[in-house]
Protein backbone atom coordinates (compact mmCIF):
# COMPACT_ATOMS: atom_id res chain seq x y z
CA UNK A 1 0.00 0.00 0.00
CA UNK A 2 1.15 3.75 -0.85
CA UNK A 3 0.77 5.88 2.61
CA UNK A 4 0.66 9.31 3.27
CA UNK A 5 1.53 10.74 6.55
CA UNK A 6 0.44 14.01 7.22
CA UNK A 7 2.64 15.68 9.89
CA UNK A 8 6.33 15.29 10.95
CA UNK A 9 6.15 15.03 14.84
CA UNK A 10 7.09 12.21 16.88
CA UNK A 11 3.77 10.03 15.87
CA UNK A 12 3.67 10.69 12.35
CA UNK A 13 7.74 9.52 12.16
CA UNK A 14 6.39 6.57 14.32
CA UNK A 15 4.00 5.92 11.98
CA UNK A 16 6.06 6.16 8.97
CA UNK A 17 8.74 4.27 10.35
CA UNK A 18 6.30 1.42 11.04
CA UNK A 19 4.32 1.59 7.72
CA UNK A 20 7.63 0.93 5.98
CA UNK A 21 9.08 -1.46 7.83
CA UNK A 22 6.16 -3.10 7.54
CA UNK A 23 6.83 -2.93 3.41
CA UNK A 24 4.24 0.03 2.30
CA UNK A 25 5.34 2.65 0.63
CA UNK A 26 5.66 5.98 2.52
CA UNK A 27 5.85 9.83 1.74
CA UNK A 28 5.63 12.26 4.54
CA UNK A 29 3.26 15.16 3.87
CA UNK A 30 4.21 18.93 5.57
CA UNK A 31 3.22 22.27 4.62
CA UNK A 32 6.34 23.43 3.13
CA UNK A 33 8.82 20.47 2.33
CA UNK A 34 12.02 23.12 2.18
CA UNK A 35 11.27 25.12 5.77
CA UNK A 36 10.86 21.58 6.97
CA UNK A 37 14.08 20.54 6.07
CA UNK A 38 15.86 23.46 6.83
CA UNK A 39 15.12 22.95 10.48
CA UNK A 40 18.19 22.60 12.40
CA UNK A 41 17.15 22.85 15.54
CA UNK A 42 14.82 20.29 17.65
CA UNK A 43 11.34 21.09 18.01
CA UNK A 44 8.72 22.14 20.84
CA UNK A 45 8.98 18.25 21.81
CA UNK A 46 12.46 17.80 21.55
CA UNK A 47 12.11 15.76 18.64
CA UNK A 48 15.30 15.90 16.56
CA UNK A 49 15.27 17.93 13.49
CA UNK A 50 13.45 16.30 11.05
CA UNK A 51 16.24 16.86 8.58
CA UNK A 52 18.31 14.27 10.88
CA UNK A 53 15.59 11.67 11.45
CA UNK A 54 15.06 11.50 7.25
CA UNK A 55 18.71 10.82 6.82
CA UNK A 56 18.16 7.61 8.77
CA UNK A 57 14.62 7.37 6.71
CA UNK A 58 15.98 7.24 3.04
CA UNK A 59 13.33 5.42 2.18
CA UNK A 60 10.60 7.67 3.17
CA UNK A 61 10.20 10.78 1.21
CA UNK A 62 8.83 14.35 2.53
CA UNK A 63 6.36 16.39 -0.11
CA UNK A 64 4.16 18.91 0.36
CA UNK A 65 0.71 17.93 1.57
CA UNK A 66 -1.13 17.96 -1.55
CA UNK A 67 2.10 15.88 -3.42
CA UNK A 68 1.84 13.19 -0.61
CA UNK A 69 -1.67 12.94 -0.58
CA UNK A 70 -2.10 12.65 -4.24
CA UNK A 71 0.19 9.43 -4.49
CA UNK A 72 -1.35 7.60 -2.00
CA UNK A 73 -4.20 4.81 -1.65
CA UNK A 74 -4.71 5.69 1.92
CA UNK A 75 -3.99 8.73 4.47
CA UNK A 76 -2.65 9.01 7.78
CA UNK A 77 -3.35 12.14 9.60
CA UNK A 78 -1.36 13.12 12.74
CA UNK A 79 -0.91 16.66 12.52
CA UNK A 80 -1.85 18.83 15.56
CA UNK A 81 -5.26 18.83 15.98
CA UNK A 82 -5.43 22.40 15.40
CA UNK A 83 -4.23 22.53 12.25
CA UNK A 84 -5.69 19.56 11.36
CA UNK A 85 -7.90 20.79 8.77
CA UNK A 86 -6.05 23.55 7.24
CA UNK A 87 -3.09 20.58 6.71
CA UNK A 88 -6.19 18.21 4.78
CA UNK A 89 -7.46 21.95 2.92
CA UNK A 90 -4.15 21.42 1.64
CA UNK A 91 -3.61 17.85 1.10
CA UNK A 92 -6.64 18.58 -1.27
CA UNK A 93 -10.40 17.24 -1.64
CA UNK A 94 -9.66 15.64 -5.12
CA UNK A 95 -6.39 14.03 -3.24
CA UNK A 96 -8.54 12.34 -0.64
CA UNK A 97 -11.75 11.56 -1.58
CA UNK A 98 -13.01 7.96 -1.73
CA UNK A 99 -9.43 7.02 0.49
CA UNK A 100 -9.37 6.07 3.89
CA UNK A 101 -8.13 8.58 6.11
CA UNK A 102 -6.94 7.44 9.61
CA UNK A 103 -7.01 9.81 12.07
CA UNK A 104 -4.65 9.95 15.29
CA UNK A 105 -5.04 13.37 15.66
CA UNK A 106 -6.32 15.37 18.84
CA UNK A 107 -7.86 18.93 18.96
CA UNK A 108 -5.66 19.97 22.11
CA UNK A 109 -6.21 23.24 23.28
CA UNK A 110 -2.87 25.10 24.87
CA UNK A 111 -5.25 28.71 24.99
CA UNK A 112 -6.59 27.82 28.38
CA UNK A 113 -3.26 27.08 30.13
CA UNK A 114 -1.23 23.90 30.50
CA UNK A 115 -2.36 20.89 30.66
CA UNK A 116 -4.07 21.57 26.86
CA UNK A 117 -8.30 21.59 27.34
CA UNK A 118 -10.49 20.35 23.97
CA UNK A 119 -11.59 22.11 21.00
CA UNK A 120 -13.91 21.04 20.20
CA UNK A 121 -15.43 19.20 23.25
CA UNK A 122 -18.67 17.53 24.40
CA UNK A 123 -20.96 17.76 20.93
CA UNK A 124 -18.52 17.48 18.66
CA UNK A 125 -15.06 15.88 18.49
CA UNK A 126 -12.08 16.51 15.71
CA UNK A 127 -13.01 13.59 13.80
CA UNK A 128 -16.98 14.66 13.01
CA UNK A 129 -15.13 17.91 11.34
CA UNK A 130 -12.96 15.91 9.30
CA UNK A 131 -15.58 13.54 8.03
CA UNK A 132 -18.12 17.03 7.45
CA UNK A 133 -15.36 18.69 5.64
CA UNK A 134 -14.55 15.96 3.93
CA UNK A 135 -17.66 13.83 3.21
CA UNK A 136 -16.19 12.03 0.59
CA UNK A 137 -13.39 11.01 2.70
CA UNK A 138 -13.84 7.24 4.51
CA UNK A 139 -12.42 8.70 8.13
CA UNK A 140 -11.56 6.35 10.78
CA UNK A 141 -10.71 7.58 14.40
CA UNK A 142 -7.92 5.48 15.88
CA UNK A 143 -4.73 5.40 18.22
CA UNK A 144 -5.32 8.86 19.86
CA UNK A 145 -5.62 6.99 23.34
CA UNK A 146 -2.24 6.38 23.12
CA UNK A 147 1.73 7.42 22.89
CA UNK A 148 3.44 6.76 19.63
CA UNK A 149 5.59 4.60 20.68
CA UNK A 150 2.94 2.12 21.81
CA UNK A 151 0.87 2.68 18.75
CA UNK A 152 3.74 0.74 16.88
CA UNK A 153 4.64 -1.44 19.49
CA UNK A 154 1.57 -2.87 21.87
CA UNK A 155 4.12 -4.97 23.43
CA UNK A 156 5.40 -2.51 25.29
CA UNK A 157 2.86 -2.25 27.88
CA UNK A 158 2.26 -5.44 29.50
CA UNK A 159 -1.43 -7.37 29.99
CA UNK A 160 -4.43 -6.49 27.64
CA UNK A 161 -4.82 -3.05 26.65
CA UNK A 162 -7.62 -1.63 24.02
CA UNK A 163 -7.54 0.43 21.10
CA UNK A 164 -10.09 1.78 19.83
CA UNK A 165 -11.57 2.69 16.35
CA UNK A 166 -14.78 4.85 15.13
CA UNK A 167 -16.12 5.74 11.80
CA UNK A 168 -18.72 5.43 9.48
CA UNK A 169 -17.71 2.68 6.79
CA UNK A 170 -17.55 -0.87 7.84
CA UNK A 171 -15.29 -1.57 5.17
CA UNK A 172 -12.55 1.07 6.35
CA UNK A 173 -12.87 0.45 10.24
CA UNK A 174 -12.50 -3.19 8.75
CA UNK A 175 -8.87 -2.63 6.50
CA UNK A 176 -7.73 -0.01 9.30
CA UNK A 177 -7.93 -2.80 12.07
CA UNK A 178 -6.05 -5.18 9.56
CA UNK A 179 -3.31 -2.74 9.59
CA UNK A 180 -3.58 -2.28 13.51
CA UNK A 181 -3.42 -5.76 13.66
CA UNK A 182 -0.40 -5.97 11.44
CA UNK A 183 1.25 -3.33 13.65
CA UNK A 184 0.68 -5.81 16.45
CA UNK A 185 -2.19 -5.68 18.00
CA UNK A 186 -4.23 -8.83 19.10
CA UNK A 187 -7.58 -8.40 16.74
CA UNK A 188 -9.41 -9.19 20.62
CA UNK A 189 -7.89 -5.85 21.74
CA UNK A 190 -9.75 -3.64 19.12
CA UNK A 191 -13.11 -2.51 19.96
CA UNK A 192 -15.14 -0.63 17.48
CA UNK A 193 -17.43 1.93 19.19
CA UNK A 194 -19.68 2.67 16.11
CA UNK A 195 -19.90 5.93 14.07
CA UNK A 196 -17.09 8.73 13.85
CA UNK A 197 -19.14 10.16 16.29
CA UNK A 198 -17.96 8.33 18.95
CA UNK A 199 -14.60 10.17 18.31
CA UNK A 200 -16.06 12.11 20.97
CA UNK A 201 -15.58 9.73 23.53
CA UNK A 202 -11.93 8.44 22.64
CA UNK A 203 -10.77 12.50 21.85
CA UNK A 204 -12.17 13.19 26.25
CA UNK A 205 -9.49 10.54 26.96
CA UNK A 206 -6.88 12.42 26.08
CA UNK A 207 -7.67 15.02 29.63
CA UNK A 208 -7.18 11.81 32.04
CA UNK A 209 -4.53 10.24 29.55
CA UNK A 210 -2.30 13.62 30.55
CA UNK A 211 -2.92 13.74 34.38
CA UNK A 212 -1.81 10.25 34.32
CA UNK A 213 1.02 10.81 32.54
CA UNK A 214 2.09 13.74 35.11
CA UNK A 215 0.66 11.60 38.07
CA UNK A 216 2.43 8.63 36.87
CA UNK A 217 5.54 9.83 35.84
CA UNK A 218 5.73 8.09 32.38
CA UNK A 219 3.90 7.64 28.79
CA UNK A 220 4.17 4.17 28.91
CA UNK A 221 0.55 2.95 29.94
CA UNK A 222 -3.01 2.43 28.00
CA UNK A 223 -6.66 2.31 28.85
CA UNK A 224 -7.72 -1.49 28.65
CA UNK A 225 -11.61 -2.00 28.91
CA UNK A 226 -11.43 -4.65 31.37
CA UNK A 227 -14.55 -7.19 31.27
CA UNK A 228 -15.07 -6.51 27.55
CA UNK A 229 -15.84 -9.45 26.66
CA UNK A 230 -17.90 -10.46 29.18
CA UNK A 231 -21.64 -11.65 28.50
CA UNK A 232 -20.56 -9.95 25.08
CA UNK B 1 -19.33 5.83 61.08
CA UNK B 2 -22.45 8.00 60.26
CA UNK B 3 -22.43 8.40 56.20
CA UNK B 4 -25.79 10.38 54.50
CA UNK B 5 -25.97 9.43 50.66
CA UNK B 6 -27.68 12.21 48.93
CA UNK B 7 -29.77 10.58 46.52
CA UNK B 8 -32.51 8.07 46.38
CA UNK B 9 -31.71 6.56 42.89
CA UNK B 10 -29.74 2.58 42.02
CA UNK B 11 -25.94 4.76 43.16
CA UNK B 12 -27.64 5.72 46.40
CA UNK B 13 -29.07 2.33 46.88
CA UNK B 14 -26.14 0.42 46.10
CA UNK B 15 -23.35 2.67 47.98
CA UNK B 16 -26.30 2.63 51.34
CA UNK B 17 -26.62 -0.91 51.22
CA UNK B 18 -22.80 -1.74 50.92
CA UNK B 19 -22.10 1.22 53.81
CA UNK B 20 -24.85 -0.66 56.15
CA UNK B 21 -23.21 -4.28 55.28
CA UNK B 22 -20.56 -2.93 56.81
CA UNK B 23 -21.52 -1.77 60.12
CA UNK B 24 -21.80 1.86 59.05
CA UNK B 25 -24.75 3.73 60.07
CA UNK B 26 -26.28 5.21 56.85
CA UNK B 27 -28.97 7.90 56.49
CA UNK B 28 -30.25 8.46 52.63
CA UNK B 29 -30.81 11.91 52.31
CA UNK B 30 -33.86 13.56 49.93
CA UNK B 31 -35.77 16.55 48.93
CA UNK B 32 -38.81 15.58 50.32
CA UNK B 33 -38.93 12.07 52.17
CA UNK B 34 -42.71 11.65 52.02
CA UNK B 35 -42.66 12.63 48.41
CA UNK B 36 -39.91 9.93 47.86
CA UNK B 37 -41.58 7.56 50.07
CA UNK B 38 -44.92 7.96 47.99
CA UNK B 39 -43.74 6.79 44.80
CA UNK B 40 -45.50 3.59 43.50
CA UNK B 41 -43.98 3.59 40.24
CA UNK B 42 -40.22 2.42 39.50
CA UNK B 43 -38.48 5.50 38.04
CA UNK B 44 -37.30 6.40 34.61
CA UNK B 45 -34.32 3.56 35.09
CA UNK B 46 -36.75 1.10 36.12
CA UNK B 47 -35.46 1.19 39.79
CA UNK B 48 -38.33 -0.49 41.83
CA UNK B 49 -40.11 2.38 44.04
CA UNK B 50 -37.92 4.05 46.77
CA UNK B 51 -40.06 2.45 49.23
CA UNK B 52 -40.45 -0.95 48.08
CA UNK B 53 -36.62 -1.13 48.33
CA UNK B 54 -36.37 0.43 52.02
CA UNK B 55 -38.86 -2.43 53.12
CA UNK B 56 -35.87 -4.80 52.24
CA UNK B 57 -33.32 -2.32 54.03
CA UNK B 58 -35.25 -1.64 57.26
CA UNK B 59 -31.94 -0.04 59.09
CA UNK B 60 -31.26 2.74 56.63
CA UNK B 61 -33.15 5.70 57.55
CA UNK B 62 -34.54 8.25 54.80
CA UNK B 63 -34.28 11.69 55.69
CA UNK B 64 -34.51 15.31 53.90
CA UNK B 65 -31.17 16.67 52.57
CA UNK B 66 -30.41 18.98 55.62
CA UNK B 67 -31.32 16.35 58.42
CA UNK B 68 -29.16 13.74 56.78
CA UNK B 69 -26.49 15.85 56.38
CA UNK B 70 -26.48 16.60 59.77
CA UNK B 71 -25.91 14.22 61.05
CA UNK B 72 -23.31 12.90 59.65
CA UNK B 73 -19.76 12.16 59.54
CA UNK B 74 -19.02 12.23 56.09
CA UNK B 75 -21.30 12.56 52.81
CA UNK B 76 -22.18 10.80 49.58
CA UNK B 77 -23.16 12.52 46.33
CA UNK B 78 -24.97 9.99 44.34
CA UNK B 79 -27.71 13.07 43.00
CA UNK B 80 -28.17 13.28 39.34
CA UNK B 81 -25.13 15.30 38.26
CA UNK B 82 -27.42 18.78 37.31
CA UNK B 83 -29.20 18.40 40.83
CA UNK B 84 -26.44 17.90 42.47
CA UNK B 85 -25.78 21.91 43.37
CA UNK B 86 -29.36 21.99 44.83
CA UNK B 87 -29.01 19.13 46.83
CA UNK B 88 -25.58 20.51 48.41
CA UNK B 89 -27.46 23.85 48.90
CA UNK B 90 -30.04 22.61 50.35
CA UNK B 91 -28.29 19.42 52.82
CA UNK B 92 -26.45 23.53 54.19
CA UNK B 93 -23.15 24.76 54.16
CA UNK B 94 -22.92 24.59 57.42
CA UNK B 95 -23.92 20.87 57.82
CA UNK B 96 -21.31 20.00 55.39
CA UNK B 97 -18.12 21.54 56.53
CA UNK B 98 -15.18 20.54 57.37
CA UNK B 99 -16.93 16.95 56.67
CA UNK B 100 -15.51 14.64 53.43
CA UNK B 101 -17.67 14.73 50.49
CA UNK B 102 -17.43 11.68 48.17
CA UNK B 103 -18.35 12.87 44.97
CA UNK B 104 -19.89 10.18 42.74
CA UNK B 105 -21.93 12.30 40.57
CA UNK B 106 -21.54 13.23 36.75
CA UNK B 107 -22.93 15.68 35.10
CA UNK B 108 -24.78 14.61 32.49
CA UNK B 109 -26.80 17.08 29.99
CA UNK B 110 -29.68 15.26 28.25
CA UNK B 111 -30.73 18.71 26.47
CA UNK B 112 -28.50 17.97 23.56
CA UNK B 113 -30.28 14.51 22.69
CA UNK B 114 -29.14 11.14 23.44
CA UNK B 115 -26.58 9.21 24.37
CA UNK B 116 -25.86 12.60 26.79
CA UNK B 117 -23.24 15.53 26.62
CA UNK B 118 -21.56 16.88 29.89
CA UNK B 119 -22.11 20.29 31.46
CA UNK B 120 -19.83 21.43 32.18
CA UNK B 121 -16.96 19.97 30.59
CA UNK B 122 -13.27 20.81 29.08
CA UNK B 123 -12.54 23.33 31.59
CA UNK B 124 -14.23 22.88 34.18
CA UNK B 125 -16.49 19.73 36.27
CA UNK B 126 -19.05 19.24 38.47
CA UNK B 127 -16.02 18.00 41.09
CA UNK B 128 -14.76 21.34 40.91
CA UNK B 129 -17.74 23.41 40.93
CA UNK B 130 -19.21 21.64 44.17
CA UNK B 131 -15.77 22.63 45.68
CA UNK B 132 -15.78 26.06 44.73
CA UNK B 133 -19.37 26.16 46.23
CA UNK B 134 -18.50 24.56 49.70
CA UNK B 135 -14.67 25.39 50.20
CA UNK B 136 -15.02 24.09 53.76
CA UNK B 137 -15.48 20.35 52.62
CA UNK B 138 -13.23 18.07 51.40
CA UNK B 139 -14.50 16.85 47.78
CA UNK B 140 -13.07 13.74 46.56
CA UNK B 141 -14.69 12.20 43.42
CA UNK B 142 -14.28 8.65 42.61
CA UNK B 143 -16.21 5.64 41.17
CA UNK B 144 -17.60 7.79 39.26
CA UNK B 145 -16.14 6.18 36.20
CA UNK B 146 -18.54 2.82 36.25
CA UNK B 147 -21.93 0.98 36.98
CA UNK B 148 -22.73 1.27 40.22
CA UNK B 149 -22.54 -2.38 40.79
CA UNK B 150 -18.82 -2.52 39.96
CA UNK B 151 -18.19 0.45 42.52
CA UNK B 152 -19.14 -2.10 45.68
CA UNK B 153 -18.16 -5.39 44.17
CA UNK B 154 -15.49 -5.27 41.99
CA UNK B 155 -14.47 -8.98 41.43
CA UNK B 156 -18.01 -8.74 38.82
CA UNK B 157 -15.10 -7.36 36.54
CA UNK B 158 -12.49 -10.14 35.86
CA UNK B 159 -8.42 -8.63 35.68
CA UNK B 160 -7.10 -5.79 37.52
CA UNK B 161 -9.19 -2.32 36.65
CA UNK B 162 -8.92 1.25 38.34
CA UNK B 163 -10.72 3.21 40.51
CA UNK B 164 -9.70 6.75 40.06
CA UNK B 165 -9.64 9.41 43.46
CA UNK B 166 -9.50 13.02 42.80
CA UNK B 167 -9.14 16.04 45.43
CA UNK B 168 -7.27 18.97 47.38
CA UNK B 169 -6.93 17.38 50.81
CA UNK B 170 -4.36 14.52 51.24
CA UNK B 171 -5.90 13.46 54.16
CA UNK B 172 -9.52 13.04 52.67
CA UNK B 173 -8.44 10.69 49.85
CA UNK B 174 -6.47 8.37 52.18
CA UNK B 175 -9.66 7.77 54.00
CA UNK B 176 -11.53 7.39 51.04
CA UNK B 177 -9.02 5.21 49.82
CA UNK B 178 -9.33 3.02 53.20
CA UNK B 179 -13.04 2.99 52.21
CA UNK B 180 -13.00 1.68 48.59
CA UNK B 181 -10.09 -1.34 50.17
CA UNK B 182 -13.46 -1.89 52.21
CA UNK B 183 -15.38 -2.39 49.26
CA UNK B 184 -13.01 -4.65 48.11
CA UNK B 185 -10.72 -2.63 45.89
CA UNK B 186 -7.12 -4.11 45.59
CA UNK B 187 -5.33 -0.79 47.07
CA UNK B 188 -3.13 -1.23 43.94
CA UNK B 189 -6.10 -0.44 41.81
CA UNK B 190 -6.59 2.96 43.48
CA UNK B 191 -5.07 5.40 41.53
CA UNK B 192 -4.64 9.14 42.53
CA UNK B 193 -4.62 11.79 39.70
CA UNK B 194 -4.08 14.34 41.95
CA UNK B 195 -5.90 17.95 42.78
CA UNK B 196 -10.15 18.13 42.30
CA UNK B 197 -9.09 19.81 38.62
CA UNK B 198 -8.63 16.52 37.43
CA UNK B 199 -12.06 15.66 37.88
CA UNK B 200 -12.28 16.83 34.36
CA UNK B 201 -10.57 13.66 32.97
CA UNK B 202 -12.62 11.13 35.00
CA UNK B 203 -15.93 12.82 33.88
CA UNK B 204 -15.00 12.94 30.64
CA UNK B 205 -14.44 9.04 30.58
CA UNK B 206 -18.57 9.18 30.54
CA UNK B 207 -18.66 9.55 26.76
CA UNK B 208 -17.05 6.73 25.90
CA UNK B 209 -18.77 4.98 29.12
CA UNK B 210 -21.89 5.13 27.59
CA UNK B 211 -21.11 4.38 23.96
CA UNK B 212 -18.90 1.31 25.28
CA UNK B 213 -21.86 0.36 27.12
CA UNK B 214 -24.16 0.42 23.95
CA UNK B 215 -21.23 -0.51 21.95
CA UNK B 216 -20.98 -3.84 23.94
CA UNK B 217 -24.09 -4.36 25.25
CA UNK B 218 -23.40 -4.51 28.85
CA UNK B 219 -22.15 -2.44 31.97
CA UNK B 220 -19.83 -5.06 33.69
CA UNK B 221 -16.78 -3.36 32.28
CA UNK B 222 -14.30 -1.07 33.77
CA UNK B 223 -11.42 1.02 32.98
CA UNK B 224 -7.95 -0.11 33.46
CA UNK B 225 -4.96 1.89 33.33
CA UNK B 226 -2.30 -0.87 32.13
CA UNK B 227 1.00 -0.44 32.61
CA UNK B 228 0.45 2.32 35.10
CA UNK B 229 2.93 0.74 37.77
CA UNK B 230 5.63 -0.09 34.92
CA UNK B 231 8.77 2.53 35.94
CA UNK B 232 6.75 4.23 38.37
Amino acid sequence: MRYAVLGTGAVGRTIAAKLASLGHEVVIGTRDPETTLARTEPDGYGNPPFADWQAAHADIRLAAFADAAAGADAVVNTTAGAGSLPALEAAGTANLAGKVLIDIANPLDFSQGMPPSLNPVGTDSLGEQIQRAFPEVKVVKTLNTMNCEIMVDPSRVAGDHTVFVSGDDSGAKAAVTELLVSFGWPASSVIDLGSIETARGTEMLLPIWLRLWGSLGHADFNFHVAGARTGA
